[in-house]
C-alpha cells in the first residue's frame, strides 16, 4: 500500500510527450495502413483481461496495449483513403485543443462555474454566424443563439422537444405529427420517437432526392382534415443519402402557414457555408426556427463538436430550464449571463469551444475555405470521370463533397464493385441502396485527402469495373 | 495562398509537447492558485475579436492566449480546495486517454465502424459490474449490459424514454405518471419534460431525506384511482444536496406491484461502490431495470463518462434503433456484435471508454479504492469537528465524502460563513438551501485533495464563523 496512486505532473510530462509522439507516428503512417481492420467479433475483447487489475499497471504497458490491442482494432476514419459515410474528421490544432479541455477539466453548466468555458463558447458560435453566412439575429446578442452540442441527433432531438412542448396539445400530444423528407436522416425519426411525437410522415422527394414540398402540403392538409396537429418540419441541405438538398424557402412557407417548427439539418453540408458560393444551396434561413452543423465531421475538429442555432432563444430556455437550489447563482438572477445548461437536455458541459476556437484560428477562415473547396474541386474531377464512362451511372448531383455513382450492369456488379474498393485496403467507400437500388458513395472530404488520393480511388474503381 | 494549411505531424510534434508542458505547470500551480475567477460577464469575450481571422495564426499567439484569455476565466475545478456541487475529476491518465481518443478520432457508431472502441467499451463496463458489486447479468454476456453515455442527465432521459415507449399507453401517453423524491436531482423532471410524460411526482422525504416507500404507495394508489398510469420511479443513492440515501428495495416491491420501470441514480455515490464497504447503501440492485453512475465525478476520469446499465438490454435496443440503409452492416445483420448507437440518442461517438480504461489500469482497483476511502475518511473527520462544535449544526448523515451543515446562529450567519469561505480564494464551497434553511455543502472528493486541504478549510470555518 502506497499514500498516493496519483501520476504526478512531472510523470505526466514524460509521458504525455509518450503520447504525443505515438500519436503523430500515427499520424505519419495512418494513410500506408489497411483501413479496415482484419478482425472477427470478440478478438479484441480477447486480448483484455476479464477483470481490472488489482494493482497499478505500468504507464509502459498501457502504451504497449495501444499497439497491441488498440491499433489492431481500429478503422482509420484518419486515413486520406476514406471515403466513407461522411468524414469525422480530426486536425492536429483540434487535438491539442481537446486536450486544454480535458486537462484543465472546466465543468461550463453555468456562467459562473466557468466564465470561460461559457464566453469562449459564447464567442466562437458567433463567429460562426459570421462564417457560414446565418442570420445575424442568432448571434449571442440577437434573440437566438448558438450552443455547442454534442451530435446533430442530440440538436435535432432537442429541436423536436421544444416544438412539441412549445405548442400545446390541442388533442393531445398522440395527435402531434413531425414532417421531414423520406431522405432525411435516421435522427429526425428517432429523434421524434425520443420526444414522444407519435407521427412522422417521411414526404416523398423529387427526382434529385429533394423534398417535395406540394407533397408536404398535402400531408399537413390530410393531417389537418383528420384532427391530427402538424407541429415540426425539418429540412435537410445535404442528406446522408446524396447531398441532395431540400428547398427551405418552399418548405418554410408551408412551416409559416400553419405553424410548425422549422428546422435545418445540414450536418455535412453546413460547413460548406464557410464558402459564400455554397450558400446558393441554404436561402431562407431568415424564418427557419432552428439549425444545425457538425464542425466534426468537414471542419477538421474532432468529435464531438456539433453546433445548434435556434432563432428564439427564449422558447428553448423555457422548455429546458429546471432550477434547483443548488443550481442558484447570483449571476444567473442577474439574467446577464448565458447558462448553457438550459440549452441542451445535459447539465454538465465541458469545455468544447476550445478545440473549435484553436480550428479556427490555427486555419483562419482562408485555410478551412481552401481545404473545402479542394474536396469539392476532386468530388466534381470524379464525378466527371465517372459521367464521362459508359461503365459507371450517376445517381444524384454533387452539390458538395459527396460523388454517388452504380455499375451500370446493375446491383450485382455494384455490390461487387464496392467490395472490391473496400479490399484494396487504401480506400474505403460506403455501398448503399436507394429502394431497391444500390449505388456508391464516395465521401471526399477526410482532413488529409488529396488528389493522389482520389486518383488511387479512381484506378480501383477502374481496374475492378 | 498556400497549398496546405494543416499542421504537419512534426509540427504536432512539437506543439504537443508544449501543450503538455504547459497542462504540467497548471498542475502544479492550480493548488495555489485563487478558485474562483475575478471577472465580471463579458470580461473574457471582450478579450477575443468579434470575428474569426481570415488569415492563420500562429500557434504561440494560440498557446499565449491560454494564458491570457482563457486562464483569467477559468474557475478550478482542479484545485485540491474544491469542495463545492460535486466533482468533475480529471487526472494524468484519464487526460492521456482521452488524447488518445481525440488523435485516433473513432467514430465507435457500429461495431463495424470501430472494432476496438466497441470491444474495450464491452470490457470496461463489463470491468465495473465487478468492481461496484453490480449484479452479473448486467455484464455483456447477460441480458443486461453497460454503456458510455455523456452525462446521468442524458441516462435518465434515456431510461424515461424507454419505460415511456415500452409502455402501452392506456388513456395516452397525457396519463403517464413517473415518481422520485423531493431530493432527487433536477435531471429526473427535466428528463421527463423532454420525454413527454406529464406528470411527475416529487414523493416526501423521511428526517433523513430519504423517499418515503409509504408516501410514494400513496402516490400511485392515488393516480391509479384517477385513471392515470404510473410507469417509472428513480431512486436515488445520493442525492444532490445531502447525499440522502433512497430505500431501493422498498421503492422496488412497490415498482413491480404497479409495473413501474425502476431506475436507479448513483451519478455521484456510484463511484464509492468499488468499496464493498459501502454497498449497504445500494442492497436490491437486481431487481431495478437501470443504474447510472458517473466516473467522471468521483473516478478521476474527466467529464464524459457516464454509465448507464439496464438489466434487459433488449428493451432499450427495440426503443432505440432505426435501421437506415447507409448504417446496414453485415456483422450487425449475423446478430453477434453490440452497436451502441442503439444504445441512446446520439448515432455518432467517440472511443470514452480509452480514459476509463487508462484509468483503471494506472490506479488498480486497490488506487482508486485507496483515495476514495481517504476522501470518505476526511469527510468524516470535517463531519466530527463540526458535530462537537456548538457554532455549527450538521444537517444530514455523511455515507460518503459530502458533509452538510449550518451555523447554528441561522440563515444569515450562514450564507456569510459561506461567503467567507468562498472570498478565502483556497477553498470553495456550495451554499444551497433546504426549504427555508441556508447549508453549507462541502464536497470532499477532489482528485487532490488530502488532509492539509480539509484543514485548512477548517481553519476558515473556524475563523470565520
Amino acid at each position: 500500500m502506497v499514500d498516493s496512486y496519483h501520476m504526478t505532473p512531472e510523470e505526466f510530462r514524460v509521458r504525455g510527450h509518450e503520447v504525443i509522439d505515438w500519436l503523430a507516428d500515427y499520424m505519419e503512417t495512418v494513410a500506408d495502413a489497411d483501413i479496415i481492420p482484419d478482425v472477427d467479433p470478440g478478438d479484441i475483447r480477447d486480448r483484455i483481461p476479464a477483470a481490472a487489475p488489482e494493482t497499478p499497471e505500468s504507464f509502459e504497458q498501457i502504451m504497449s496495449d495501444l499497439d497491441e490491442v488498440v491499433r489492431p482494432g481500429l478503422v482509420h476514419w484518419q486515413s486520406p483513403g476514406w471515403f466513407a459515410y461522411f468524414p469525422a474528421n480530426t486536425s492536429p490544432p483540434s487535438i491539442l485543443g481537446d486536450l486544454v479541455s480535458s486537462g484543465l477539466g472546466q465543468q461550463g453548466m453555468l456562467w459562473s462555474t466557468s466564465p470561460a468555458c461559457t464566453e469562449i463558447e459564447n464567442a466562437v458560435v458567433d463567429w460562426m454566424v459570421e462564417l457560414l453566412g446565418l442570420p445575424s439575429g442568432w448571434k449571442t446578442a440577437g434573440p437566438g443563439g448558438g450552443v455547442i452540442q454534442m451530435s446533430a441527433s442530440d440538436s435535432t432531438h432537442t429541436a423536436l422537444v421544444v416544438a412539441r412542448h412549445q405548442r400545446t396539445a390541442q388533442g393531445g400530444v398522440d395527435q402531434m405529427v413531425a414532417y421531414t423528407s423520406a431522405q432525411a436522416h435516421s435522427s429526425v425519426e428517432k429523434g421524434a420517437r425520443m420526444a414522444g411525437i407519435p407521427h412522422i410522415r417521411l414526404i416523398s422527394v423529387d427526382d434529385r432526392y429533394a423534398m417535395r414540398p406540394q407533397a408536404l402540403a398535402v400531408a399537413v392538409a390530410e393531417d389537418l382534415a383528420a384532427g391530427r396537429q402538424p407541429i415540426f418540419v425539418a429540412s435537410t441541405v445535404g442528406t446522408t443519402g446524396t447531398t441532395a438538398v431540400d428547398p427551405i424557402e418552399a418548405v418554410g412557407a408551408i412551416a409559416r402557414e400553419h405553424g410548425l417548427w422549422h428546422h435545418v439539418d445540414a450536418a455535412y453540408a453546413g460547413s460548406a457555408m464557410i464558402c459564400p458560393e455554397f450558400r446558393i444551396h441554404q436561402p431562407g434561413l431568415d424564418t427557419v426556427d432552428s439549425y444545425t452543423t457538425n464542425p466534426h465531421k468537414w471542419m477538421f475538429t474532432n468529435f464531438d463538436c456539433n453546433l445548434f442555432y435556434v432563432a428564439d432563444r427564449s422558447q428553448l430556455v423555457e422548455t429546458m430550464s429546471i432550477l434547483p437550489p443548488y443550481l442558484r447563482s447570483q449571476r444567473s438572477e442577474e439574467g446577464n449571463v448565458i447558462d448553457y445548461r438550459d440549452w441542451h437536455v445535459p447539465l454538465g458541459r465541458r469545455f468544447r469551444a476550445l478545440k473549435l476556437w484553436f480550428v479556427l484560428r490555427s486555419y483562419g477562415a482562408e485555410g478551412i475555405r481552401h481545404h473545402i473547396r479542394e474536396h469539392v474541386h476532386l468530388a466534381k474531377e470524379l464525378e466527371e470521370r465517372l459521367g464521362a464512362d459508359d461503365r459507371f451511372d450517376l445517381i444524384a448531383p454533387v452539390p458538395f463533397g459527396l460523388v454517388t455513382f452504380r455499375h451500370s450492369a446493375g446491383n450485382e456488379a455494384t455490390d461487387a464493385l464496392a467490395l472490391a474498393i473496400n479490399a484494396s485496403g487504401h480506400s474505403y467507400v460506403t455501398p448503399s441502396k436507394l429502394g431497391e437500388t444500390s449505388f456508391i458513395r464516395v465521401s471526399v472530404g477526410q482532413t488529409n485527402t488529396g488528389r493522389k488520393h482520389v486518383d488511387r480511388l479512381w484506378r480501383v474503381i477502374d481496374r475492378a469495373a
